[in-house]
C-alpha cells in the first residue's frame, strides 16, 4: 500500500445531470461531494470515477492502484460490466483493496457478489431517520454521539438480507421501521462497509457525522499490513514438511 | 418443508468410476456411501445427482425439491453449468436450501459463489489427521468427542480464506499444519456447513464420526421455520406505516 | 439431560403483591404466567421459584435438576446470594443449564456475572414497542413475523454495553429510541438468551409473539448432546500423547 | 487517553526469584523483557507492576492511568484481591482501558471475570509448538507470517472453554493437540485480547513475532476515541424525546 490511502469513489452519477433537485444538492455529483470531505485528510488521495466514462470509470490502471473503492449506485446497476465486478471481488478477496458500498448499492452486482446476498430489503418515502451507534467502541463509530438525525431519508428497513460480521450503527424511522444500517463484513482478506444514508434526493452527503463516518470506514477496510503472501489459487506446499523447520 | 428432510447428495462421480483403488472405497460412489448412512434415519430422505445424469443430476423438480444439498466436487468443478450455480445461490439465499460442502468442494463454483470467497488453501500429501472439537456445545458437535482420529486424509492447510460465522472442528496434521475444517456461514436467510475430511482414496466416509458430523450438519442446515416471507426482491412497503397497526 | 426440558422460572415476585395494577395483570405472578404458557408443550416440566422462597427458591435439588433456567428480577437484584448466583454461573459455563433473562433482568447480578457485563442502558417512560426480526432463520425467530407490535412497554434503549454472539431482534420505540432486544451470548459450553420486553405493568406476557419467543429461547439455550466431559478444571493431560492414538 | 498509550504489565513476578532457570531466561522478570520491546515505540510508555509490590502494585494512580493492562499470572491468582480486580473489570468495561492476558492468565480472577469463563483447558509437558495466522487481515496479525515455530512451549489444548469474537491464531503441538492461541473479546466498550505462549520457563518472551503479537494486541485494545459518554449506570432518558431533536 501506498503512504496515501488511495480511495476511488465510484458514482452511477446519473441522477445528477438529470433531476434539477439532485443537481442542486451536488452539482458536482455525490462522489465529488464525498470525496472533497476525505481529500481534507492529508493522507488520502482521492479519484473520482463515474459509469459514463471510460471502461466505466475503472480501468485495470485505476483499480490496480485503489486501495478502497467507494460505490454508490441505484438505477443502472444491470449496466456495469461483469468483467469488472470479477476484477473488484478478487481484489477484495485477496486482501489488495477494501470496500465501501452506500446506500442504493445494497443492490449492485458488487455488493451482491462480494458480500454473497440478494441484497434485498424494504423500502419507502422520504422521512425522519435517527442512526444510532450500538457498538461505541468500533472504529468506525470513533467521534459519533450516541445517535444523530436525518431530517430526511428515504426509508430502508428489515428484513435486510444479511448477517454482518460486525454492527456499528442501526437506524429508526418515522413510520415504525428499523433497519441495521452500519456493518462490516470479512470476505477472503477484505473487509466491506456498507453504510445506508445517502438517497440522491436528500441532503445526507454534508451531514457531518455522515462525512466522518465514511471516513472511519474508509480506513477500517484498507489493505492490511500482511506477514503472508494472500495465495491466489490453492498452493501445493508439498514436500514441505513445516516441522522440518525446527532444525534450521 | 415437507415432514421428512429430503436430501440431495451431489457427487462429481468419476474417481469411483475410473481408479481402481477409489472404485474399491466407494464401489458406488461417495455420494451413495454417505447416502446410505443418513438413510438409516426415518425422518431423512436421500436423493443421489451427479454430474454426469441429465441436467448435471439437478433439474428444476429436483433442486425445488430439495431441503438440503451435499456438494462433493473436484476435478471437473469448471463443467458444472452457471445457470445451475445460480439456482442453487438464490435457493440458498432464500432460506429454501441449506448447503454442505464436502472437502474439495471449497473450490466449487458453489462454494466460491455462495460464501463469497476465493475458497483458496494450501494442500498436500495424504498423513494423519486429528479432528478437534473447539465448539463442544454447537449441534454438529453432538456426539462428538473432543477429538477423533483418521489415518490418512489428503492435507488442506491454512490460510484458508474465509472467517466463517460459526467455527466447531479444527484439524491436526502430522507434518505440522492446522486447518480450521468444520464451520458454518450464515448468507442471507441459508446456512452453509463446509466439512474438510473426504479425499477420494481416503476412507473417511466410512468413519463414524465424520458419518455424525454430517448427518448433524444436514440437520443445522435445514430451512428455518420462517414466521414471515423472505423477499424475492426489494419490496416498496409504501404507504404501508407499521405504527398504524397499533390502531387495529 | 432428561427427556423432558425442566425449566425453572425464578420471579422476584414482589411487585405482583404490593402494587394492584400488576396484581391484575399477573394475580399468581409474571413466572406463574410465564410457565402456564411453557408447560401447555408436553415435552416441557415447569418449575417456579421466588426471592422469597427458601433458599431464595434454588435449593441445590432445584438447581441441580434445571434444564434452562428463566430469570426475572428487577428491585432486589442487590438480595440476591452471591452463593447461589456463582452456583447458576458454573452450571451455565459448564453447559449443564441454559439461561433466559428477561427485561430488568439485565442488571441482576446474575447476568452481569454470566454475560460478563455492567449490564448498563438506558430506560424511560411506558409506550409504544415495535418488534422487528433481524435474524428470520434463528430458531428462536421460528414462526415469528418480521415485526409485531406492544401497545405499551417501558424504554429501553441503546446504548446497551454488550457485543452479542447472535443478534436476533431489534426494538423501535416511539420516542426515537431504538434497542438491540433479542440476543444469545456463548459464554463457556454454555448459551445465555436475553429479551427485552416485559415491564411488571405492561401485558407483555400475555402476548402470543413473546410466549413463542420464550418457548423458542428456552429450546435454544437448553444443554448440547455432549459427546465429551467438560472439565471442571484445567486437567493435565501428560504423558499422553493423542498421536499415540492412531496404533490403536 | 493520553497522547503515548500507556502500558501498565503486570507480572506476578515469583518463578522468577525462586527458579534458576527462570532467572536466567528473564533476569529482571518477564515483564521487564516485554516491557524493554514495547518502551523501543516511542508512542508506548511502559509501567512495570508485581504481585508483591505495595497494592498489589495497581494502587488508584496506576489503574486510572492505564491505557492497557498486560497480565501474567501463574501460582498466586487466588491472592489477587477481589476489589482489585473488580476495578479492573469496570476499567474494562467502560472502556477506558483495554487487557491482554498472557498464558496461565486464563486462569487468573482477571481473565474468568472479565471475560466471563472458567478458563478451562488443558495441558501438559513442553514440547514444539507451531502457531499459525488463520486471520492475516487482522490487525494484531500485522507482520506476523502465516506460520511461526517456538522450540518449547508448555502444551495448552482443546477444549478451551470459550467462543472468542474474533480468532487470530491457532496452535499445533507436537504430541497431536491443537488451541485456538490468539483471539479477541469484546465486552461492555472494552476487548480483550488472550495470547498463549509465555510459560516461565520457554524463551517465548524473545521470540520476535511474540514480541509483535503482543505489541500488535496492545495498540488492538487501547481504548476507543469514544464520541458518547459510556454510561456508569443505567439512566433514566425521559422526559427527553429523540424526536424533538429534528426541530432544533
Amino acid at each position: 500500500m501506498s503512504e496515501k490511502i488511495r480511495v476511488t469513489i465510484w458514482n452511477e452519477f446519473r441522477h445528477e445531470k438529470h433531476m434539477p433537485e439532485v443537481q442542486k444538492l451536488y452539482p458536482d455529483g455525490m462522489h465529488a461531494t464525498i470525496g472533497s470531505y476525505l481529500a481534507k485528510d492529508a493522507d488520502i488521495a482521492v479519484t473520482l470515477a463515474a459509469l459514463d466514462d471510460p471502461e466505466q470509470g475503472l480501468p485495470d490502471e485505476v483499480l490496480n492502484n485503489t486501495d478502497v473503492l467507494v460505490w454508490w449506485g441505484h438505477c443502472a446497476h444491470h449496466e456495469v460490466r461483469d468483467d469488472i465486478v470479477a476484477k473488484i471481488q478478487k481484489r477484495v478477496y485477496l486482501g489488495r483493496m477494501g470496500l465501501v458500498v452506500l446506500h442504493s448499492g445494497h443492490h449492485s452486482k458488487v455488493f451482491r457478489q462480494v458480500v454473497g446476498t440478494t441484497g434485498n430489503l424494504s423500502w419507502g418515502r422520504e422521512q425522519k431517520e435517527i442512526v444510532w451507534s450500538v457498538n461505541p467502541a468500533h472504529p468506525i463509530a470513533a467521534g459519533i454521539p450516541d445517535h444523530f438525525c436525518l431530517e430526511s431519508e428515504e426509508l430502508y428497513a428489515e428484513p435486510f438480507a444479511v448477517q454482518p460480521d460486525e454492527l456499528i450503527f442501526t437506524a429508526w424511522f418515522e413510520d415504525g421501521y428499523i433497519m441495521r444500517n452500519g456493518m462490516v463484513f470479512n470476505r477472503g482478506a477484505g473487509k466491506i462497509f456498507y453504510f445506508q444514508p445517502g438517497h440522491e434526493s436528500c441532503p445526507s452527503y454534508h451531514n457531518e457525522y455522515v462525512e466522518r463516518i465514511i471516513n472511519n470506514g474508509v480506513r477500517y477496510v484498507k489493505p492490511a499490513d500482511f506477514g503472508m503472501d494472500i495465495p491466489d489459487g490453492a498452493p501445493c506446499v508439498h514436500p514441505h514438511k513445516v516441522i522440518d523447520e525446527f532444525n534450521n
